[in-house]
């Protein structure tokens, strides 16, 4: 007997959208790391959450189980990692907006963490992902200052128009998700 | 009437022994990367502690209160950060032993991550520190893979008279602390 195959075996590359994916956009981002990490073309990791403990007990003399801790205001972004020996550090932002980016989605500390590890020679950047659109968008830090100097007097936000214009468009797909490198190659072209 | 000064006010840089400074090594790295950041020589932080939160309460809207958390494993070495442009990473070790130092200190984890680093053209070493000898050694993740494949079959530890000729020496020093800066200054021209 002849066994006819019941189902299509050849391995289809499916386009999907991350919108449906109902992943937040940080997981994107830790499954694009993960995938560089694994095709050597870059180590990146997430930082981990930091964590003020303040009571530990110790029911086994070799586990010890946290009863008591709070979250502590990170110093730093949440991303860092090494692309063929040059330092990059970026944080990642989502915007469920049509029409823009408030600026008061990044906080002090971590534009204060971009500003040094520009200033450093490092790549510092942020991605802000629209949702609406299923578009993310790459901000070098130079020009994320561009538009925090003209807040000091001005508009709070980044509208998408601007970023259309004037940002990197990443366009998210499927091996890697986020593929961000893409980016980074073409902001240090420019 | 004069006053007549009672005590000498002209500053004095004191030689202080790291030894005797009551500070586990860690702290004089932490002391060190502020040091680095204030005085725009490097950008590096320590990662926080990886934790694996189980149970958090609210006991107001505004606060959170986690209940029951464990240590987990971490993924990665300690510390990162740049460099003029360059990407660090390390870890760093004590060791109370006058003779060695046992290979066994360095997690798997921490040895995969540090090689991942090097092949991508990262900075990548280990700071150990000999509290008898209040003395600190730069392993290059090169110097660091030899010694790893002796111990495959042979001696598990390196010994502080071969780190002595092989490594570099940081002698700890009051501003900053743990100079390290300089090791891979050194390790570099190499």
């Amino acid at each position: 007997m002849i066994k006819y195959p019941t189902k299509k075996s050849v391995y289809q590359e499916k386009k999907i959208s991350t919108k449906n994916r109902g992943m937040r956009f940080e997981a994107l981002i830790d499954e694009t790391n993960a995938f560089y990490r694994l095709n050597h073309e870059a180590v990146v990791h997430k930082k981990p959450t930091p964590i003020q403990i303040v009571n530990v007990d110790y029911p086994k003399r070799t586990s010890a189980k946290i009863t008591e801790a709070y979250y502590k205001t990170p110093s730093t972004t949440d991303y860092n990692g090494v692309v063929k020996g040059r330092y990059i550090d970026f944080d990642v932002k989502e915007s469920r907006s049509k029409s823009s980016f408030p600026l008061n989605n990044i906080h002090p500390h971590q534009i204060d963490h971009l500003k040094a590890v520009h200033a450093h020679g490092g790549i510092a950047f942020i991605l802000v992902y629209f949702s609406v659109y299923d578009e993310v968008f790459f901000i070098s830090y130079p020009l994320l200052e561009k538009y925090l100097k003209r807040s000091e007097k001005g508009r709070q936000s980044i509208t998408y128009e601007e970023l259309s214009r004037e940002a990197i468009l990443i366009k998210p797909s499927y091996r890697p998700t986020i593929p961000y490198l893409n980016a980074i190659e073409h902001y240090l072209k420019k």
